[in-house]
């Protein structure tokens, strides 16, 4: 990752179709003020336009990735329509993600904490180094975690997220892993390379099957079962029909690199 | 906890804001008789009015903590429609559980058997020691343990539902914790220091912010995303005027315990 | 499990209420081919009627379990129609094993892919030696396992099934175990002993108790808590009135074997 010495709140780098979104407020601890979350709409938007992109990652600069709302701005607001707007629009900035045509990759440092933690619930993978930290805090200021509950419970079992919730206590990466919130753990030096390790592979795909599956993974969750497989045996018949999936198998068959019709 | 030297089936005790219900028919293995459902039923309809209350704990005297319906009381009563209102009275009392406005705590010693362990799912977290036990074991006795697996199957993953299901097999703590089903396995005579550790974290709260939090969590559940999103998101602005949040956020910024207007 | 040397793609044995379907294509890695999709639509229509079947085994001959659909086959019909048919079909015998009246137990070695994982997560239960491994690699030739998805995804975490589909890669056998998809992993030469402590145990039981209970748990997976308690509830007094619970009752409270009116 480069040098990231920009004003912005929001850093968007592209390399390799991998568009890197770095949240760039390190002294407020990435907190998801109302520019910060702006920004992530602004960039989600943008991307779920590009053809080019093959898949996102949601960075931070900082000892910390995100610590959920900006309680200073907050505060001063105690207006009941400030509030339903704020959380309105966080609600719909996550449900970006969910809803973005390619999987989306948290890169998790430092601590994760309400709505911070609530973006790597939302997110399609997370990696983070061993020392991060999570947690659904908001509690301990008065004010239960009820937008992050809805990614966190969707994300691990019922009693481990009652028990974040309430409790309002810290689990390590580790733990983390274990209960399924995250994909990878990584010593300290090495967050990068086990990024790396999920994103080339997702660029080494299809990028109409990767499309594809994102979207289909997301809308049959919501479904009973007969409508589900309904659903995804006419979204395989397309995606048979979109991608030269017979390269696919050549390849395969002749133990080769495949070189699929869209890059 | 007091001794218990009470003629009732059910031992209500409350101290600092923790309901303890205590289910005290320990040579029956405190089975959910005809008695116990109703009584159970009672406090819990009291529980759910009273304010004062922050967090239930559902303990149990003797060396079982519940061993589940009263095979001897169900055998005296051979008759569908006897059966019927049993078993609805009992999905009653485990929804109870699920509705009230309070988080709700299992403490397990010894074996939670079939609607035993469906009371242990149905709370929000629970404890055990390390020699608890856990089945729905009706299988056994030629009746699949149905209202159970409601609530099992919420909890834990489906083929390790299914495989309690089916061979009515104990799982130990250490499996209970693994999957799930339980926040925390303590030593033998630490079941009440673990136990302390969740109820006063959960009455060091705002009583608001856990009130609204229990309720949302349990509701959203149900909901697909965009509407568990609006609900959330409107649920955290009242929660907001309804509490002093800038108070919590005060004692935060100035690194002290928070003075809440609700206790 | 006796020696297969049979020239059909599915070979059923049944033996003590135990109906094994044996895949047996070995050279194909007992790939679902369309003769495959029908051999199991088949037998499992079959299976449904049979009142003395207690449980089904899918096993497989050779070094794979299962390696997921033909694809020599499928690039052999590069038409629209023909997926969407093969597609469905493939759907409708996974939701045979979910219909089913009887628990359906997967025994795996080797490879289990694409369709193939989706055989094993669509099972009520699963065994697999050590050396097996997992994977829904169909992204790997430009295909998302869409319809495998729909069983992963009701089978372990969000996460993790992500990371499966789109990276395409293997778990062994201790991953499966850890997060749900199996419930036992054996060592090499003890896969069939494993097997059999489950089909014991299962056909031990009462035939009513499980068949009522394989229904109900399905269906009630679908509903919303309350619906799903009234179902339970009525499903659970038509099972005392269907079964001589009160046979099982005694013969626990005797500590001898049952003698269920159902065999």
């Amino acid at each position: 990752m480069p040098t990231i010495d920009d004003d912005l709140p929001l850093v968007r780098h592209d390399e390799g179709g991998i568009a890197t979104l770095t949240m760039n407020r390190p002294r407020q601890f990435n907190a998801l003020s109302e520019e910060m979350l702006a920004a992530l709409d602004h960039q989600l938007s943008r991307l779920a336009e590009d053809d080019a992109v093959r898949c996102v990652v949601i960075a931070a600069t900082g000892k910390a990735f995100c610590a959920g709302h900006d309680l200073k701005q907050m505060r001063a607001n105690p207006d009941e329509a400030y509030y339903r707007s704020l959380f309105a629009h966080c609600g719909e900035v996550m449900q970006r993600i969910v809803n973005l045509p390619v999987p989306v990759i948290a890169r998790v440092q430092g601590i994760a904490t309400a709505a911070g933690c609530q973006l790597v619930a939302s997110c399609d993978l997370a990696v983070a180094v061993r020392s991060a930290r999570f947690a659904v805090s908001g509690i301990n200021v008065g004010l239960f975690c009820s937008t992050p509950a809805v990614a966190l419970s969707r994300s691990v079992g019922r009693k481990r997220a009652q028990e974040m919730l309430f409790t309002g206590d810290f689990i390590d990466a580790d733990q983390a892993l274990d209960w399924g919130l995250i994909n990878r753990v990584a010593e300290e030096d090495a967050l990068d390379e086990v990024l790396e390790g999920l994103t080339a592979s997702i660029c080494a795909k299809s990028a109409v099957a990767v499309r594809t599956g994102k979207a289909m993974f997301q809308r049959q969750l919501q479904m009973p079962l007969q409508e589900a497989y309904a659903f995804a045996g006419d979204t395989m018949a397309c995606n048979m029909m979109a991608e030269d999936v017979t390269e696919g198998i050549d390849a395969f068959i002749e133990k080769r690199p495949p070189n699929w019709r869209h890059r």
